[in-house]
C-alpha cells in the first residue's frame, strides 16, 4: 500500500439523525466511506463509541487512527458537550476549542458549533460551521454571504474565514410542521417530490419575493386554494416550498442587506437546485459548494489544524 | 309566562371542537344557553339532529322552535353544506342563502361561509361573517376594518355591510404546531397562560413590529435563547406568542394600508386582551366587540332576515 493511500484520518458528520463517516488519506481523498441513520437520537445515551467503532472496525481502520467528528454529537446531550465558540469566531478559533472524548480508546475529537450570544439576535449552530471551514478552502478568504439550506437553514456573514454573523431559518422544518400537523396537512401531499422547474413552486418563490408579509399572509391560502379553486395536493406541496424559500430569501436579502456579490450556496440533491433557481430569481448570483464535500474538506481542516494527520514522508 | 320572556329561536355557532347553543326571545335576550365539546369532528357523520335535538330538550325548547346555525357544521363535511358566498358580499347576501336541513323534524336553517375566490388572494371563512354581522349591528355601517384573532385571524375590510376584501392569518394555529411539534418543543411551556403585561409578550410584539421579517427571522432565537440564555419555557411562551400577534398585526396594518380608523376587535377573554395591547403598541386605536355577544347578534340577524322569528304581538 503506497503512503498516499493509507488512511490518515477518520472524519464523521455526525448528526441528530445521520451518522457519516469517511477514512481520508493525509491529502483528503476518500479511501472508504459509510452512512447510517445511527445519528444522536440513536446513539443516546451511551452507544457513540460502540457505534463509531463498529463502523471503523468494518471500514478496515486501524486501531490508533485518530477521529475528528463534527454536529450534534458535541451536543450537551451528545458524546460529549463541545462548548459552542462564540462569534466573532475565526475557524481556527473554533477547530482549536475541539473536544477530545476522554473515554475513547483511540484519538477521538469533536469540533464545537457556535453561538451568538447577541441578546437580541441569539442563534446557534452545530456542523455547518464545519460546513462552511470546508467551503472557504474552496473559495478562499474575502467576504462572504454564505446560505445552507436545510431543516434549520443558516445564512452566514464571514470575513476572511471569520464568522462575524450568522442568522437561522426554519424553512425546513416549517414545511414540515406545517404540511404535516396543520391544517394544510389534508391540502399537501406527503413525500413529494418538488421541482426547481414546477410552476407552483416559481410562482410562489416570485410570490414571496415580491409581496409585503408573504409567510404571514400566504399560509393559509394554500388550504383556500384546495378548497376553492381544486389545488392538487402535490401543486400546494410545491407552492408551500416555494413560498418558504421565497421568504427566507428575501428575508436574508434584507436582513444581510445584499447587493451584487454573489451568495455561496452550500448544498447538494434537490435542495441546491430548489435554491438556486430561487436566489436566481431573486437576482442574486450563486456560487454553489457541494455539502457533502464542504463538510468534508471543513473535517480534514480540523483535523489539520488539530495536529491530527501525520505528514507523508518519503 | 310573558309574551318577551317565550324563545323566538334557537341559535347555535356549531365549530370544529366546540357547539354553543341560546334560546333567545324575539328581542335577542338569552332565556338558556349551553356549550359542549360536541364540535363537528364529534358529530361526524351523523349525529348532528341527535345532539342538537338533545340539548334543545335538555333546555326545554318547544318542538317547533326554529333553530338557525352559523360555523362548521355548514362545512362539506358537516351536516349539509351551506355552499360559501363570494365576495364582494352583503350580509343580506349572505344570510339569504342559509340552507335549510331537510332531514330535520323543525326549521333548520345554516349560514353559509364566506369565500374570496381572487386566484391570487383566495380565502374563505366559516363563522367569523355572523361574528361580523353582529359587530356591523353594534358599531354601525361605514367602512370598518375588522380583525377576529383566533386559530386562523380573519381580518376583514366591511364598508357599509358588504365584506369587500379579508385575510386569514394562521396566528393561533403557528403557536399550537410550533410549540408542540417543532424543536421549539423543547424552549416552549405547554398550555402556558400569557398575560398581556408579560415582559416577554410586550418586547417580542414591539421587535415584530418593528423588524424586517419577524417571522423568518425571530422564531428559531427562542431555542437559541433557551439554550445560551436560559430562557425559561413560560417566557419562551409568552415571546412566541408576542412574536406572533406582532407579525400578524404588521402584516396587517401593511396590507389593508392602515391609517388612523380604529380597528374592531371582535374577541374574548385573554385573547381580547392580547390583541387591544398589541394593537395599542402598534399605534392602532381599537373598538372591542365580546366575540360571544358578536355571534349570537349575527344569528339572531340571520334569523330575521330569514324570517324565522315570530314578530311579538300583544
Amino acid at each position: 500500500m503506497s503512503g498516499t493511500r493509507e488512511a490518515a484520518v477518520a472524519a464523521a458528520d455526525w448528526g441528530t439523525t445521520r451518522l457519516r463517516i469517511w477514512l481520508l488519506d493525509s491529502y483528503g481523498e476518500i479511501l472508504a466511506e459509510r452512512r447510517s441513520d445511527e445519528g444522536l437520537l440513536a446513539a443516546q445515551p451511551d452507544r457513540f463509541e460502540e457505534i463509531l467503532e463498529r463502523h471503523l472496525g468494518e471500514m478496515g481502520a486501524s486501531a490508533d487512527l485518530p477521529v475528528v467528528i463534527c454536529g450534534m454529537a458535541g451536543a450537551r446531550q451528545g458524546w460529549i458537550e463541545a462548548p459552542y465558540a462564540s462569534v466573532p469566531a475565526s475557524l481556527a478559533d473554533i477547530f482549536g476549542a475541539a473536544v477530545r472524548v476522554p473515554s475513547a480508546k483511540r484519538d477521538v475529537r469533536i469540533v464545537p458549533g457556535l453561538a451568538q450570544r447577541d441578546a437580541d439576535r441569539p442563534d446557534v449552530m452545530r456542523g455547518e460551521e464545519t460546513q462552511l471551514a470546508g467551503a472557504v478552502a474552496k473559495i478562499g478568504s474575502g467576504r462572504h454571504i454564505v446560505c445552507m439550506p436545510g431543516t434549520h437553514s443558516k445564512w452566514v456573514d464571514i470575513v476572511d474565514g471569520t464568522v462575524a454573523f450568522f442568522q437561522t431559518f426554519m424553512t425546513g422544518e416549517m414545511f414540515s410542521v406545517l404540511s404535516g400537523h396543520s391544517i394544510l396537512a389534508h391540502s399537501i401531499a406527503k413525500d413529494a417530490r418538488v421541482a426547481a422547474k414546477d410552476p407552483h413552486f416559481a410562482n410562489n418563490v416570485r410570490k414571496a419575493l415580491s409581496s409585503v408579509a408573504p409567510l404571514e399572509t400566504g399560509l393559509f391560502r394554500f388550504r383556500a386554494g384546495s378548497l376553492l379553486h381544486g389545488l392538487a395536493p402535490h401543486d400546494a406541496a410545491a407552492a408551500l416550498s416555494g413560498l418558504l424559500i421565497g421568504s427566507e430569501i428575501a428575508a436574508a436579502k434584507a436582513l444581510f442587506a445584499l447587493a451584487d456579490s454573489p451568495v455561496v450556496l452550500i448544498a447538494s440533491g434537490t435542495l441546491c437546485d430548489l435554491y438556486q433557481a430561487a436566489l436566481g430569481w431573486a437576482g442574486m448570483d450563486c456560487i454553489t459548494v457541494d455539502a457533502d464535500e464542504a463538510v468534508r474538506l471543513g473535517l480534514i481542516h480540523a483535523a489539520r489544524e488539530l495536529g491530527m494527520i501525520k505528514e507523508v514522508t518519503g
